[in-house]
C-alpha cells in the first residue's frame, strides 16, 4: 500500500439522545500531527513569557466563546445533552474563570517572588526566586463538562496563565464542540499575536499516550477515569525525564449523615441529597456516591427515595457510559446484602431518547464491600446504614481517596464529636463540606478541587486560583546584576508584583 | 533453622581514610523493623498537630544538637573525614535550619490560609482552606553532609514542621552518627511531650525499598545519586497509591565563561573555579563539572590547573566512592579528544590516607558526548572548549537538567546578549548565578535547590523556606461552623497566622 493510500480514521459526532452517529468533524492524530502539535506549541511559548500578552489572549479567549455563546452552547447540547440551561451556565463559568486567571495573571502573585539581599554576616548572596512556565502542557478533556474541563476549560486557563502553551486531547465524546472551541481560542491568539499554536488539538485514543510520551511534553492534566488516567499516570513516570501528571481519576465522595441530623432533619437531608446525586444525570465528579446513614432512619430513606423517583430521567453523555451505568447499577444491586430502594433503569421510550432513571441501593455498613466502595458514573447512591460509631468508623477505614466528603449534622451537634468526625474524614479528601452538597464547584480562591488517590495524582487543585501552580517552577537568580534580572525580580519592582523581601 | 537463629546482619563504621571497618552500631532492618518504625511514626503523628508543640521540638532538637557538637562533630569525622571545622559548619548550619523552620512554623505563613465568604451573587458558598500535613515522610540521607542532608537534615527538620513524623534510612557511609543524631532529636522528642517514634531510624539497603511501599508512608524525601534515586521513584509511583517523590538525583551544574570574561577575568576565573570544584573534595551536590570556555583561553587554563594542583589531596566519603571517582575519572579521560590538563589519581602515601587529588580535562565542545555529560562525584572538572555561539548552543542542547547553572560575564556584559545565555540556561536549571560559585547553597527564604530531572524528580527545594511545601498538600472547608473550623481558618483570627480574605 502506498503512503498516500493511508486514510486517517474519521472523529464523528454522536447524538447521546439516540446513539446515531453524525458527520465526521476531524481525524485521529497519528504521531506524526501529534509531534506537529506539540512542536507548534513549543514554538508560540516564548510569546507568553510578557504577562500582559498573557492576560491579552486569557480576555480574547473569553471574548471570542462568549460572542459564539449560541453556536458553542448548541454544538455543546447536540453532542452531550446536558442542556441548554446548563450549558449557557458552564459557559459563563468557563468565560468568569479565564477572565478570573487574566486578572491573577495581571497581579503577579502567584509568581510568588522573594527576595533576599546579599547579607554577608549570615553569608548569604543575593537571591532572588520567583516562578517560571514549566513548559507544553498536555491537557485531557472531561467528558462531563465539554466547555469547563475541556478544550477552554481550567486546565487550558491555568496553563496558558502560567505561560505554557497546551495541545489538548479532545474527548471523543464532543468532537465538534473541541474543535469549535479550539478554532475560537486559536482566533484570540491570532488577535492578540500569538502563534495559533499556541492551543493545539489532536483527537483518536492512540494521541493520548504519543502526548505523554513526547519529550517536549513537560506536564500534563487529566480529568477522567481511574483506569485510563492511571494508565497515562503510569506512562508519565516511566518516560526517560519523568514530568508531573495532575490527575483526578475517580471520587465516592462519601456523605456521613449523624444520629441527631437523620432524627431531626430527615426530609431535608433526604430531599438535598436527591438532588445532589441526580443533577446533571449524577456525571458529576463530585456527585456523593456513598452515604453512611443510621440504621433505622427510615424517614430519610423515605424522603430520599421519594424525592429521587420524582427526578426525570435524563439521557447520559453517551452510550458506552449508559451500559456502563446500568451494568454498574446491576453489579451493586447484585452484591450479598444489597436492597433496591429505587431500582436504576433505562427509560424504554419518551422524548429524552436514551435516558436513565436514578437509583438508591442500601446496604447494612458491616456489609460494605467490593464495587460498592467504587465510584458508579451516573445518577446512583448506595445507602451504608450503620448501627454504632464503630460500624461508622470501620466502614470510613475501607475508604479511598475521594474529592470531597460531606458531613450532615443537627443544629447542636458543634461539640468534640463532630470535631473528631471532620478529623477523622480529612485525610481522606480535600474539601470538607457541613451541611450543604458537594455538588457545585465554585471558580474561588479558597476552592480546593482535589484529593488523595484515587480523587487526585498530586496534591494540586484543578479548580481554582491555585491551579496555576500546576505549571509552575521556582528558579532562583543568585547575584544577577539588576539589568539582566526579570523585572519581577528588580529592586524599585517596577512591575508592582507582590514582593517578599529579607535583609 | 529455627527463627531465633536468624540474626539481622550488623551495621558498622568504616574509617573513610584507611578503609578498615570499626564496631557495630546497629542491625539491619527487615521489613518488620521497618514496619514497627513506620507505624511509631504514624502512631506519633496526632502530637504534631500542635504548631506550639511542633516549633518546640524542632528548638529542642537544635539545643540537644548543639549541646552534644563535640560529640556530634567528633562522631561524624571519624566515618566521614570531612574534618572538624567543615562538620562544625554544617552542624551550625543544621540547628539554623532547624530554629529557622521552629520560626516558620510560628508565622504559620505556608498554611496558605484562604478564606472566601459567602457570596449569593457568585452563587459562591463560605469556602476556607489551609495547608495539612500528608502522613509518615521517609528521608533517604545523603552521603555527603552527615549532618545538614541526614538524619537532622532539611528533609526531615522541614517535614517535622509540616507536622509529619519521620522515618529515616541512614546512610551507610555514617550510620554511627545517623544514631547519635536520631538519640538526641528523640531525647528532644521526649523533652517535649511528643513520642519518639516521631523519628524512625532503620539500616541497611533492602530497608529502602520497603519504606517506600510501605502504605502509611505518604511522601519520600531522597537525596543521593541517579541510580538509586530513579529505582525508588519508580517504586513511589508504582504502589497501588502513588506517593510524591522529591529526589535530587544528580547534577552536572554547567559553567560559561564568555570570551570577554575570559580575557578580562582568566586568573580569578581560573582560581574560583579551582577552589569551588575541589570544595570539600568536590562531594558537593553544586559542584561545576563542566565548563564551557572559549577556544584559546589559556591564561584561564593555566590559572585553573595551577590553583587546582595547588590543592591538598582529600580523602572522598568511602571507598566504593574513591573507586568510582578514579575509574569515571579514567574513562572520561580516555573518551576520544579528551586532554588531560590535570590527572585525578589517588594520593599514594602519606597521612591524609586513602586520598585523590583533582583533576582537569579538556575537550573541544563538539565533541562533548557520552560520560562528559554525566555527573562526576569527587574533586574532577571537564571544560568544554567553544569556538563561537553555534558551538556553546549546540553543546547546551545536549545537557539535562541540574541545580545550578552559572554564568562568568565581563563588568561590561550586561545587553541582550548575556540576557539571552540566561534565558537559554533557565530551562536547565533550579538556580541561575552569575560571577560567583554555585557551591554554597545559603538556607533562605529566596533560595531554590532543585532542578529539572535528574537534578530534581519535581519542582520542589529540599533546602530553604519553601521546602516545607513537599510536605503539605491543601484542604478545603465549605460551610463549617466556626466552632468545628481550626482555628486558623476562623474569623477574628485567633492564631494571627497570615489570612487571604475575599467578599
Amino acid at each position: 500500500m502506498q503512503p498516500t493510500d493511508v486514510r486517517p480514521d474519521p472523529v464523528r459526532t454522536h447524538d447521546p439522545r439516540t446513539g446515531e452517529p453524525g458527520r465526521a468533524v476531524a481525524v485521529e492524530a497519528g504521531p506524526a500531527e501529534v509531534d506537529r502539535a506539540v512542536r507548534a506549541a513549543a514554538v508560540a511559548g516564548p510569546a507568553l513569557a510578557d504577562r500582559v500578552v498573557r492576560a491579552a489572549l486569557l480576555r480574547a479567549a473569553a471574548g471570542q466563546l462568549a460572542a459564539a455563546a449560541e453556536q458553542v452552547v448548541a454544538a455543546a447540547d447536540a453532542e452531550t445533552a446536558l442542556g441548554p440551561a446548563r450549558l449557557t451556565g458552564e459557559l459563563a463559568r468557563t468565560t468568569y474563570q479565564l477572565r478570573a486567571f487574566a486578572e491573577q495573571v495581571e497581579q503577579g502573585a502567584f509568581l510568588d517572588v522573594a527576595i533576599d539581599r546579599a547579607d554577608p554576616a549570615l553569608n548569604r548572596p543575593d537571591l532572588r526566586r520567583m516562578k517560571v512556565p514549566l513548559g507544553v502542557v498536555a491537557v485531557f478533556a472531561a467528558s462531563n463538562f465539554p466547555l469547563a474541563f475541556s478544550v477552554p476549560g481550567g486546565d487550558t486557563a491555568s496553563a496558558l496563565a502560567a505561560g505554557c502553551p497546551v495541545v489538548v486531547k479532545a474527548h471523543p465524546d464532543h468532537p465538534a464542540t473541541s474543535e469549535l472551541c479550539a478554532g475560537l481560542l486559536r482566533r484570540a491568539a491570532a488577535e492578540v499575536g500569538v502563534p495559533e499554536g499556541v492551543l493545539g488539538l489532536v483527537h483518536g485514543f492512540a494521541a493520548g499516550p504519543e502526548l505523554v510520551r513526547h519529550p517536549l511534553v513537560a506536564a500534563v492534566g487529566f480529568t477522567g477515569s481511574v483506569r485510563g488516567g492511571r494508565a497515562l499516570y503510569d506512562l508519565a513516570a516511566a518516560r526517560p525525564v519523568p514530568i508531573p501528571f495532575h490527575g483526578e481519576l475517580g471520587s465516592l465522595n462519601p456523605v456521613v449523615v449523624t444520629e441527631r441530623a437523620a432524627a431531626t432533619r430527615a426530609e431535608e437531608i433526604g430531599a438535598g441529597l436527591a438532588a445532589s446525586f441526580t443533577l446533571g444525570s449524577g456525571q458529576f465528579c463530585v456527585k456523593p456516591g456513598l452515604v453512611l446513614v443510621p440504621a433505622g432512619a427510615d424517614r430519610l430513606e423515605e424522603a430520599l427515595t421519594g424525592a429521587a423517583a420524582a427526578v426525570p430521567p435524563g439521557p447520559l453523555l453517551d452510550l458506552r457510559m449508559r451500559e456502563a451505568f446500568l451494568a454498574g447499577a446491576r453489579r451493586r444491586a447484585a452484591q450479598p446484602g444489597v436492597r433496591v430502594l429505587l431500582a436504576a433503569g433505562p427509560q424504554p421510550t419518551g422524548e429524552s431518547g436514551l435516558a436513565v432513571r436514578p437509583g438508591v441501593l442500601a446496604v447494612d455498613a458491616a456489609e460494605l464491600t467490593g464495587e460498592l466502595l467504587e465510584e458508579c458514573f451516573g445518577p446512583l447512591t448506595v445507602l451504608a446504614r450503620y448501627r454504632d460509631e464503630d460500624e461508622l468508623g470501620a466502614a470510613l477505614g475501607r475508604l479511598g481517596g475521594s474529592l470531597t466528603a460531606t458531613v450532615q449534622l443537627a443544629a447542636d451537634e458543634r461539640g468534640p464529636a463532630a470535631t473528631a468526625l471532620l478529623e477523622r474524614l480529612r485525610p481522606l479528601v480535600g474539601r470538607l463540606v457541613v451541611d450543604q452538597w458537594p455538588t457545585g464547584v465554585a471558580v474561588a480562591p479558597a476552592m480546593h478541587h482535589g484529593g488523595p488517590y484515587p480523587a487526585g495524582t498530586s496534591g494540586s487543585t484543578s479548580v481554582g486560583a491555585t491551579a496555576v501552580e500546576r505549571w509552575l517552577r521556582p528558579v532562583a537568580y543568585q547575584n544577577v546584576p539588576p539589568e539582566l534580572l526579570p523585572p519581577e525580580l528588580r529592586d524599585g519592582n517596577p512591575l508592582g508584583v507582590p514582593q517578599r523581601t529579607t535583609g
